[in-house]
Order: structure tokens, then C-alpha cells, then sequence
């Protein structure tokens, strides 16, 4: 399996390199390289096998990006909500220029005789919106209340197209907001979401925008990696022209999510401060709160842990380097 | 009112401007000024304004084709869907990148404190896909099953959320095949679907690639050209981030049409050759026959008459025309 990460520096993209250096294998088969592409060269995990890292723009992605005889790109390269909202050209640039890009490329490998990669595309909730009592069913079209949900939602058309067209095989997650997000605050409109656990678990205040009893879809950042993975390997014969999933994340509030901090570190709730935000709050106040999410139970995208499971989780997985990262 | 027609040398775009030329009027204002903007440079109907006409790339759209002070922009250039499908660098440039250029000239004039203009943008039910068996709803979402769908499909998501960030005011009315089209056969898959009318009264045989009972959703000239000039001046307050609109064609059958030429022109039908066409028939069997256009309906889109009256119609506005234009 020869594997490139496209936004292989970020949250996400770190996970997965990390997963894959460990496992050493993916769907049962030896990893025999890895790609690892960012704006900045992206830090290379320890592997058994070779670990390529590179510099540059997805738009004018160079060819070493997905090297000869790549067998899966996860494509995460994104400008994300609130940037893309606060910079209307980056987001068209990076998040519909950038997806043709990565298209042209296996379409060049394809046209030179290669089997068309498997491409994972990270699209997300905020291509969706709707009132906070909605549960979105499988079927439902896509309407973007933000500029970064056009974008995702018109990457995963144009993917699809070229899908069918046999230039690669894409499958595209519409990921939840992921909880608990480590390391510092980013430009995401759900970054709060992370903040409101992450920075009262290391003694530190964190805005919150909504009102408690705000409904959230949401998932763990190892469940996020554990549909990554099965994207890339499993069959996609039985989706059809439809190349895109909303996975089984969970529904939740931030009520119900700052109960699960008090219960897991008693007091840590009490770093949260209500602070209005309208921008921010505008922007996450039409994404969806729910999801059916059937289809993808048919796939095999596994099922979501409770909240509480999540706090535990980033405390075990993520909580000392995100304090040794922020020197803490 | 100051408009622009961009694709108006084409089908619609020369009926819109033949229509405005008569009326002198849209939405009960005065027309002030008419630009038309095409490949090759549109002929320019006598009129009581003035009327501009100009050649160029939609791509690189000369500031020319939409003046400052511009109320209207019809965005009707476009490769066509078996082109799109043929060719798909082309499509991509002209169907996005083409997109993409009104938007930037519209946020440009909006930038320099100008309104934004309604943008009347033509999508297409190609941007669907179904069986012979579905009824589409309003909030179903679209899965297109070739690239020209895809890509009117994406360019929806991006006007509409460029309406929401006021750099245009978009409407998006995703047409029925347009029967009967004039002059010659063109690059869309549903070319036959004019042809298999035209053709026989013009004396002239035409191919049908698809069974008599193969179900359509179509429309006349003169409905989409109501329905254009409706969009042109609506109330969008109502439609909320939601700019596209099925509106309420009619689903009929190639017997079903047949029969109305027959009842018309007695004989002509005879001229109608079956001819399977594989790759015709594989894009055009994935367009839904039937839509619900409930909202259409609420937003005001005049309901449609039946087929008889569109084969009716064609021989008086448009037969004599396309014969002298042919040579016949
Ligand atoms: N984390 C979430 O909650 C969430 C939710 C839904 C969807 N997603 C999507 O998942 C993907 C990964 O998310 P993440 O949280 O890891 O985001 P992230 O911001 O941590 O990572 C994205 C990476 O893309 C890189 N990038 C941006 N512009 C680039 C360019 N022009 N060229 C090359 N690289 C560029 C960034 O440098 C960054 O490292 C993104 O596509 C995001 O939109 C994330
Ligand atoms: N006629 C139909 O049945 C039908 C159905 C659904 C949607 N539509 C859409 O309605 C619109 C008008 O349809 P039509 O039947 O008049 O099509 P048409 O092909 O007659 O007109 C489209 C015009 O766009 C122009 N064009 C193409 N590429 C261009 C470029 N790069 N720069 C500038 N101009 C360019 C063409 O020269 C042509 O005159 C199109 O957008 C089409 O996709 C039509």
C-alpha cells in the first residue's frame, strides 16, 4: 500500500501518519510508503517503511505529492469554516482549486496506465444546514450556510463526477465536528467546541459563544481515524454514483458535554465562560445537530462511543503533548 | 433595468433578448440597456434601447459584458452536457471557472458600491439522477450521473452562497430538456428529444436513440422563457439560502410526443428512425422524468401547457425560421 497525505501536517492528517507508522499496515496490507504533504514540510513519524515529507500548495501540487503506484490519498488540505469564511478567495482557491488538482493528478496517473487511488475526502456537518431540531436523512440536499460548506459540498460533486469518470475512486466523509481537538484553538467556527474541554483539563479559561443547550454532531478524534481507514479500504461497488457518507458521529450539548468534563475532572467546568459571539455563532448555528446516518451503517463505518468516553480518550491520547506543546 | 445576456447567442439567450427587444420592458420597468456576451459576438435584435454586443471568453470575462449599474445577469453560457462529457477540461473551465469569473465581476461591482445584480443562472435536471420511476422532490439531493450535471450542480452551491455573502443575488432554475428547440442538432444529450419533432416537419428524418415509453421532463421555449424573465425579478427574500428552483415542466414520453406530432402533422412521425445510441442513452436514462416543483409553484413559476401546444407553438414561432436558416 503506497499511501500520500494531503494536509499530512494537521490534526487529522498527524493521526492518521501516526496510525499508519504504528500499525504498519492498512486493510491487512504492508504499507510500502508514505506521502506526507503540507504547506509546511510535515513532521515524519518513526515507520517501517519509507516516509516521504514535502512542502508546498495543494493548487499547484507537485507530482512526487502522489507518487507512481499510490494506492490511497487521503485528501484533508483545506482552508477551514471560519477562515474560509473571513477569506473568500483562499477557501475558493485552496478548497475547489486545490480538489481539481489532486483530481488532475490521478487522472495523469490513470491516463499513464495506473489503477485510479483511492482518494478519502474530508468533507464535513457545515455543508449542511438547518434549524437545531432537524436530523438530517441520507438523502437530504445540501444547503451551506457558510462559504466552507459550498465548498466541501461542491469538492464532493466534482469528486463523485470524477469517480465515475474512473480518474480515481473517492469516498467523502462528512465528518462531525471532531472533539477533542488537541494542541492550540484553530481558525474552525467549532473550535470552541474542543476548547470548552481541552483548556479547562489544563487549568485554563475557554469562551463559549452558544447558549448550553446547544446541540451538537460531533465524534471522537479515534473514531474520525477509524472511518478514515475504513475508506480507504473498503468496497466501494456498492455505493454507485454516490460517493459521499455522513458517518455515524453522535448528537450531543454542550450541557451534556460539560457534565461528562465535571464528572471526569470535577470543577474543570467551571474554566468555561459564556462569552456571545455572533459571527461564530451564526456560522455553527446552521449545522445540523443530528444525522441518520444509515447509509454508512451499511458500509461499515463503525458506531460512536458515549461522551465521557470521548474526555477519557483525549485525556489518554492527546492531553500531555498538547501540555508540552504549549509548554504547560 | 440594465441587463446582460451571457451565452446570448444561443437558443435562450437570442429568445430572452428577441423577447426584451418586443416588451422594451421586464417586471413592468423600462429595459435601459442590453449587453450581449458570447463566443462569437450575438447578433443584436432592433430595439428601442441601446444594445451592446461583444465576443469573448466567459472565462475571462471582459468587465464590458457586465457593466456597472447592471440590475440583470442571465448566465446561460455553457458546454452542453455531451460535450461536457466528451471533453472535461472544457467543461470544468467553462461550467466553473466561467461561474466563478460572473461571481468575481459581480463582488467587483459590489465592492465598488454597486447592488448586487440578480443573477438568473440555467442549471439543468441533468444534475440529477433516477430511474424511469422517480418522482424528484424539491429537497432531494442531487447525485448527477455525468459531468455537465456535476458541474451546473457545483456551480449552484457557489452562486448561492455567494448570494448569502451579497456579492449577487442568485436564482437557479434547473431546466427540463427545452423541446422544441430550433435550428440544428447540438451537443446536448437531448438533442434527439427536439430532433425526433423538428426534423419530421421539416420534411427530414430523425434518429431516436431510446425505447418509445422512455419517460422525460420537459419543457417549452416559451415557459422557460417565462420562467426566466420571472426569476429575473421575483422576490428572492423568500427563498432564503435556498437559490435553486425546480420549476414545473411536464413529464411526457417519446410515444406520448410522437402521438401529439402525429396529431399535428399527420405522417410525420414516420420519419422517426430507431437507432440505439448507447452513450446518448446512458446519460439521458439517468435524468429523473418527473419533478414535484412544489416550491416553483409557491415562488410564483407559471404552470406549463400541455405537449400538444408545445409542438403547436414550435411551428409558429420557430419552423419557418429554421427552415430558412437550413436552407430548406
Ligand atoms: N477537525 C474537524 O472537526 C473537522 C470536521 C469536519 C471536516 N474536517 C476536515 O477534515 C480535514 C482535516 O481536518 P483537520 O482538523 O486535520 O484540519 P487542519 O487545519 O488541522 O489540517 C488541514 C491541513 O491542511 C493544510 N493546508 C491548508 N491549505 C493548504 C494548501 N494550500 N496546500 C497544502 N496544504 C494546505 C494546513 O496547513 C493543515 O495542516 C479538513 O479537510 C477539514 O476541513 C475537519
Ligand atoms: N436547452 C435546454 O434543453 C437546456 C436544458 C437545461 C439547461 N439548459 C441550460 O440553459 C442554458 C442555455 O441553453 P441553450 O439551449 O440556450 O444552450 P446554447 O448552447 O444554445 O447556448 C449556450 C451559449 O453559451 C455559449 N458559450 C459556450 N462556451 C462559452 C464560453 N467559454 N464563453 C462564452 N460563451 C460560451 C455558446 O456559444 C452558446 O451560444 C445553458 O446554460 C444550458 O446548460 C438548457
Amino acid at each position: 500500500m503506497k499511501i500520500s497525505i494531503l494536509g499530512g501536517g494537521g490534526f487529522l492528517g498527524r493521526k492518521i501518519a501516526a496510525r499508519l507508522a504504528k500499525d504498519g499496515t492498512l486493510g491487512g496490507h504492508p504499507v510500502t510508503g508514505l506521502t506526507l504533504f503540507d504547506i509546511a514540510e510535515p513532521s515524519r513519524p518513526a515507520a517501517g517503511f519509507p516516509v516521504a515529507s514535502l512542502a508546498g500548495d495543494i493548487v499547484t501540487l507537485p507530482d512526487s505529492a502522489i507518487p507512481e503506484g499510490t494506492d490511497v490519498v487521503f485528501h484533508l488540505a483545506a482552508v477551514v469554516s471560519a477562515q474560509a469564511e473571513a477569506d473568500y478567495d483562499l477557501g475558493r482557491r485552496v478548497n475547489l482549486r486545490g480538489t481539481d488538482a489532486v483530481i488532475d493528478r490521478c487522472r495523469a496517473l490513470v491516463a499513464a496506465g495506473g489503477k485510479p487511488p483511492r482518494v478519502v475526502f474530508t468533507s464535513s456537518i457545515a455543508s449542511f444546514s438547518g434549524s437545531q431540531n432537524v436530523t438530517v436523512a441520507d438523502n437530504t440536499r445540501q444547503v451551506p450556510g457558510n462559504s466552507y460548506g459550498a465548498q466541501k459540498a461542491a469538492a464532493e460533486l466534482i469528486l463523485a463526477d470524477a469517480s465515475r469518470r474512473g480518474f480515481l475512486d473517492a469516498v467523502s466523509l462528512r465528518l462531525p465536528t471532531v472533539i477533542v481537538r488537541p494542541g492550540r484553538p484553530n481558525k474552525a467556527a467549532s473550535s470552541f467546541f474542543s476548547a470548552i474541554v481541552r483548556e479547562p483539563l489544563l487549568g485554563l479559561d475557554a469562551e463559549l459563544p452558544v447558549a448550553d443547550d446547544f446541540a451538537v454532531w460531533v465524534c471522537s478524534p479515534r473514531r474520525a481515524l477509524d472511518w478514515l481507514l475504513h475508506a480507504a479500504v473498503m468496497d466501494t461497488g456498492k455505493m454507485g454514483l454516490d460517493r459521499s457518507i455522513d458517518p455515524p458521529g453522535i448528537s450531543t450539548t454542550v450541557a451534556h458535554l460539560l457534565q461528562a468534563l465535571e464528572d471526569v475532572a470535577p470543577g474543570a467546568a467551571s474554566h468555561v465562560k459564556r462569552v456571545e459571539d455572533r459571527a461564530i455563532a451564526a456560522i455553527v448555528s446552521t449545522w445540523p445537530p443530528a444525522f441518520e446516518a444509515l447509509h454508512a451503517r451499511t458500509l461499515g463505518f463503525s458506531a460512536h462511543e458515549p461522551v465521557l468516553d470521548v474526555i477519557r480518550a483525549f485525556i489518554e491520547d492527546d492531553l500531555a503533548a498538547t501540555r508540552a506543546e504549549r509548554g504547560l
